[in-house]
Protein backbone atom coordinates (compact mmCIF):
# COMPACT_ATOMS: atom_id res chain seq x y z
CA UNK A 1 0.00 0.00 0.00
CA UNK A 2 1.28 3.95 -0.55
CA UNK A 3 1.38 5.98 2.22
CA UNK A 4 -2.01 7.41 3.09
CA UNK A 5 -2.91 10.91 3.08
CA UNK A 6 -4.67 12.77 5.44
CA UNK A 7 -7.26 15.17 4.59
CA UNK A 8 -7.11 18.51 6.52
CA UNK A 9 -10.79 19.68 8.02
CA UNK A 10 -10.01 22.40 9.72
CA UNK A 11 -7.86 24.18 11.85
CA UNK A 12 -7.43 25.24 16.05
CA UNK A 13 -7.31 28.57 16.86
CA UNK A 14 -5.55 29.46 20.24
CA UNK A 15 -4.01 31.80 21.83
CA UNK A 16 -1.53 29.36 22.40
CA UNK A 17 1.29 30.28 19.89
CA UNK A 18 5.03 29.10 21.03
CA UNK A 19 5.17 25.37 21.19
CA UNK A 20 8.34 25.21 23.40
CA UNK A 21 5.27 27.11 25.78
CA UNK A 22 2.59 25.26 25.14
CA UNK A 23 1.26 22.62 28.56
CA UNK A 24 2.15 19.33 27.07
CA UNK A 25 -1.31 17.77 28.10
CA UNK A 26 -4.75 19.43 28.02
CA UNK A 27 -5.24 19.18 32.01
CA UNK A 28 -1.65 20.92 32.81
CA UNK A 29 -3.42 24.44 32.43
CA UNK A 30 -4.06 24.81 28.35
CA UNK A 31 -6.83 27.20 27.26
CA UNK A 32 -9.96 27.24 25.72
CA UNK A 33 -9.75 26.84 21.76
CA UNK A 34 -11.81 27.40 18.55
CA UNK A 35 -11.64 24.48 16.01
CA UNK A 36 -12.83 25.88 13.03
CA UNK A 37 -13.70 23.11 9.81
CA UNK A 38 -14.27 23.63 6.46
CA UNK A 39 -17.31 24.21 5.72
CA UNK A 40 -17.01 21.06 2.98
CA UNK A 41 -17.32 19.13 6.78
CA UNK A 42 -20.61 21.50 7.82
CA UNK A 43 -22.40 17.94 8.03
CA UNK A 44 -19.60 16.04 10.14
CA UNK A 45 -20.70 18.11 12.88
CA UNK A 46 -24.44 17.14 12.84
CA UNK A 47 -25.57 16.27 16.37
CA UNK A 48 -22.24 17.41 18.00
CA UNK A 49 -23.43 18.84 20.94
CA UNK A 50 -22.36 21.33 23.84
CA UNK A 51 -20.87 19.54 26.81
CA UNK A 52 -20.18 16.28 25.16
CA UNK A 53 -16.60 14.98 25.84
CA UNK A 54 -14.61 14.42 22.54
CA UNK A 55 -11.24 12.93 21.32
CA UNK A 56 -9.92 15.82 18.61
CA UNK A 57 -7.22 14.56 16.40
CA UNK A 58 -4.91 17.16 15.02
CA UNK A 59 -1.87 16.28 13.44
CA UNK A 60 1.42 18.39 14.67
CA UNK A 61 3.10 19.18 12.23
CA UNK A 62 6.34 20.43 14.09
CA UNK A 63 6.86 17.59 15.41
CA UNK A 64 10.38 15.35 14.04
CA UNK A 65 9.08 12.75 12.05
CA UNK A 66 12.35 10.71 12.31
CA UNK A 67 12.49 10.77 16.16
CA UNK A 68 12.57 6.92 17.40
CA UNK A 69 13.15 7.33 21.09
CA UNK A 70 13.53 10.33 23.52
CA UNK A 71 14.21 10.87 27.52
CA UNK A 72 10.77 11.04 28.64
CA UNK A 73 9.13 14.69 29.73
CA UNK A 74 12.54 16.37 28.24
CA UNK A 75 14.32 14.75 31.37
CA UNK A 76 17.40 13.92 30.27
CA UNK A 77 17.91 12.04 33.76
CA UNK A 78 15.58 9.23 32.41
CA UNK A 79 16.69 6.64 30.24
CA UNK A 80 15.66 6.85 27.12
CA UNK A 81 12.25 5.70 25.60
CA UNK A 82 10.90 4.51 22.48
CA UNK A 83 8.18 6.56 21.44
CA UNK A 84 5.80 4.38 21.33
CA UNK A 85 6.15 3.99 25.03
CA UNK A 86 5.75 7.44 25.86
CA UNK A 87 3.32 10.86 24.79
CA UNK A 88 6.29 12.82 22.57
CA UNK A 89 4.91 14.74 20.19
CA UNK A 90 8.11 13.63 17.98
CA UNK A 91 6.77 10.44 15.90
CA UNK A 92 6.66 8.97 13.18
CA UNK A 93 3.22 9.72 12.71
CA UNK A 94 2.73 12.83 14.83
CA UNK A 95 -1.01 12.33 15.32
CA UNK A 96 -2.28 14.54 18.36
CA UNK A 97 -5.22 12.55 20.73
CA UNK A 98 -6.50 15.72 22.95
CA UNK A 99 -9.53 14.65 25.13
CA UNK A 100 -11.88 18.37 25.52
CA UNK A 101 -15.29 19.19 25.97
CA UNK A 102 -17.44 20.58 23.59
CA UNK A 103 -18.48 24.46 24.98
CA UNK A 104 -19.95 25.48 21.74
CA UNK A 105 -21.25 24.97 18.64
CA UNK A 106 -21.74 27.72 16.05
CA UNK A 107 -21.88 26.99 12.47
CA UNK A 108 -18.44 25.14 11.61
CA UNK A 109 -16.71 26.55 15.24
CA UNK A 110 -16.41 24.80 17.46
CA UNK A 111 -15.37 25.70 21.38
CA UNK A 112 -13.36 23.66 23.27
CA UNK A 113 -11.82 23.87 26.79
CA UNK A 114 -8.23 22.76 27.85
CA UNK A 115 -6.65 22.14 23.88
CA UNK A 116 -3.30 21.98 24.41
CA UNK A 117 -2.63 22.30 20.80
CA UNK A 118 -1.25 25.34 19.08
CA UNK A 119 -2.53 28.14 16.45
CA UNK A 120 -2.85 26.62 13.30
CA UNK A 121 -2.36 22.97 14.15
CA UNK A 122 -4.24 20.85 11.21
CA UNK A 123 -7.56 19.41 13.00
CA UNK A 124 -8.19 15.46 11.52
CA UNK A 125 -11.09 14.11 13.24
CA UNK A 126 -13.68 14.48 16.16
CA UNK A 127 -14.75 11.26 18.02
CA UNK A 128 -17.29 11.40 21.03
CA UNK A 129 -15.53 9.75 23.79
CA UNK A 130 -16.79 6.12 24.38
CA UNK A 131 -18.06 4.62 27.90
CA UNK A 132 -15.05 2.67 28.54
CA UNK A 133 -12.88 5.53 27.72
CA UNK A 134 -14.21 7.49 30.51
CA UNK B 1 -0.17 22.83 3.35
CA UNK B 2 -0.11 19.92 1.34
CA UNK B 3 -1.94 16.75 2.50
CA UNK B 4 0.16 14.93 5.22
CA UNK B 5 1.48 11.86 4.49
CA UNK B 6 0.96 8.59 6.36
CA UNK B 7 4.00 6.31 7.55
CA UNK B 8 2.66 2.77 7.75
CA UNK B 9 5.18 1.31 11.18
CA UNK B 10 3.55 -2.20 11.33
CA UNK B 11 0.22 -4.50 10.28
CA UNK B 12 -2.08 -5.88 12.33
CA UNK B 13 -1.92 -9.59 12.76
CA UNK B 14 -5.86 -11.27 13.52
CA UNK B 15 -8.12 -14.15 13.49
CA UNK B 16 -10.75 -11.29 12.62
CA UNK B 17 -11.07 -11.38 8.58
CA UNK B 18 -14.45 -9.54 7.77
CA UNK B 19 -15.16 -6.18 8.61
CA UNK B 20 -18.59 -6.70 8.54
CA UNK B 21 -19.04 -9.94 11.04
CA UNK B 22 -15.94 -8.01 13.47
CA UNK B 23 -17.19 -6.60 16.77
CA UNK B 24 -17.48 -2.83 16.36
CA UNK B 25 -15.58 -1.62 19.77
CA UNK B 26 -13.02 -3.90 21.40
CA UNK B 27 -15.30 -4.11 24.81
CA UNK B 28 -17.39 -6.74 22.45
CA UNK B 29 -15.78 -9.48 22.21
CA UNK B 30 -12.74 -9.17 20.34
CA UNK B 31 -9.83 -11.32 20.35
CA UNK B 32 -6.10 -10.94 20.75
CA UNK B 33 -4.41 -9.91 17.94
CA UNK B 34 -0.65 -9.31 17.41
CA UNK B 35 0.94 -5.73 16.09
CA UNK B 36 3.88 -6.54 13.53
CA UNK B 37 5.80 -3.76 13.55
CA UNK B 38 8.47 -2.70 10.92
CA UNK B 39 12.03 -3.93 12.12
CA UNK B 40 12.95 -0.06 11.40
CA UNK B 41 10.91 0.77 14.13
CA UNK B 42 12.08 -1.62 16.63
CA UNK B 43 13.90 1.59 18.87
CA UNK B 44 10.62 2.78 19.27
CA UNK B 45 9.06 0.21 21.07
CA UNK B 46 11.65 0.74 24.14
CA UNK B 47 10.31 0.43 27.45
CA UNK B 48 6.44 -1.32 25.96
CA UNK B 49 6.02 -3.54 28.72
CA UNK B 50 3.75 -6.36 29.63
CA UNK B 51 0.34 -5.21 30.96
CA UNK B 52 0.82 -1.99 30.05
CA UNK B 53 -2.93 0.07 28.70
CA UNK B 54 -2.01 1.74 25.40
CA UNK B 55 -4.26 3.87 21.98
CA UNK B 56 -3.32 1.78 18.57
CA UNK B 57 -3.93 4.04 16.11
CA UNK B 58 -4.40 2.03 12.82
CA UNK B 59 -5.85 3.51 9.68
CA UNK B 60 -9.44 1.50 8.50
CA UNK B 61 -8.58 1.65 4.76
CA UNK B 62 -11.59 -0.35 3.91
CA UNK B 63 -13.53 2.95 5.19
CA UNK B 64 -15.40 5.20 2.72
CA UNK B 65 -13.66 8.57 3.11
CA UNK B 66 -16.21 10.71 1.62
CA UNK B 67 -19.08 9.60 4.21
CA UNK B 68 -19.63 12.68 6.48
CA UNK B 69 -23.10 11.40 7.86
CA UNK B 70 -23.95 8.45 9.10
CA UNK B 71 -26.91 6.33 10.91
CA UNK B 72 -25.29 5.24 14.38
CA UNK B 73 -24.39 1.92 14.48
CA UNK B 74 -26.15 1.45 11.16
CA UNK B 75 -29.57 1.48 12.38
CA UNK B 76 -31.75 3.01 10.25
CA UNK B 77 -34.33 4.03 12.76
CA UNK B 78 -31.71 6.50 14.04
CA UNK B 79 -31.85 10.16 12.81
CA UNK B 80 -28.72 10.94 10.43
CA UNK B 81 -25.73 12.01 12.48
CA UNK B 82 -22.46 13.69 11.72
CA UNK B 83 -19.35 11.31 11.65
CA UNK B 84 -17.74 13.80 14.13
CA UNK B 85 -20.43 12.77 17.00
CA UNK B 86 -20.29 9.02 16.03
CA UNK B 87 -17.32 5.97 16.05
CA UNK B 88 -18.36 5.43 12.44
CA UNK B 89 -14.91 3.90 10.44
CA UNK B 90 -16.10 5.79 7.71
CA UNK B 91 -15.17 9.72 7.97
CA UNK B 92 -12.83 11.64 6.10
CA UNK B 93 -9.31 10.29 7.85
CA UNK B 94 -10.08 7.27 8.89
CA UNK B 95 -7.98 6.45 11.84
CA UNK B 96 -8.99 3.90 14.15
CA UNK B 97 -8.74 4.36 17.77
CA UNK B 98 -8.13 1.47 20.25
CA UNK B 99 -7.74 0.87 23.68
CA UNK B 100 -5.79 -2.36 24.80
CA UNK B 101 -3.47 -4.20 27.47
CA UNK B 102 -0.36 -5.40 26.27
CA UNK B 103 0.02 -9.06 26.70
CA UNK B 104 3.51 -9.89 25.39
CA UNK B 105 6.17 -8.30 23.84
CA UNK B 106 8.12 -10.25 21.50
CA UNK B 107 11.08 -8.16 19.28
CA UNK B 108 8.94 -5.94 16.73
CA UNK B 109 5.79 -8.34 17.62
CA UNK B 110 3.59 -6.99 20.24
CA UNK B 111 0.36 -9.29 21.85
CA UNK B 112 -2.67 -7.57 22.92
CA UNK B 113 -6.15 -8.16 23.86
CA UNK B 114 -9.34 -7.25 22.61
CA UNK B 115 -8.46 -5.89 19.61
CA UNK B 116 -11.26 -5.21 16.77
CA UNK B 117 -9.22 -4.30 13.95
CA UNK B 118 -9.20 -6.70 11.00
CA UNK B 119 -6.00 -8.91 9.81
CA UNK B 120 -4.15 -6.68 7.90
CA UNK B 121 -4.72 -3.33 9.11
CA UNK B 122 -2.87 -1.03 9.00
CA UNK B 123 -1.20 0.14 12.36
CA UNK B 124 -0.10 4.11 12.58
CA UNK B 125 0.97 4.46 16.41
CA UNK B 126 0.75 3.04 19.70
CA UNK B 127 0.64 5.57 22.93
CA UNK B 128 0.57 5.12 26.43
CA UNK B 129 -2.97 5.51 28.35
CA UNK B 130 -2.68 8.50 30.64
CA UNK B 131 -4.21 8.81 33.83
CA UNK B 132 -7.01 11.28 32.87
CA UNK B 133 -7.73 8.68 30.43
CA UNK B 134 -8.19 5.91 32.58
Amino acid sequence: MTEPRLRVVGRVESPLTDPATAPKQGDEGAPEAWLVFDETYAPALRGLRTGADVLVLTWLDRADRDVLVVHPRDDRSRPETGVFATRSPHRPNPIGLHRVRVLEVAGVRVRVADLEAVHGTPVLDVKPVLDGER
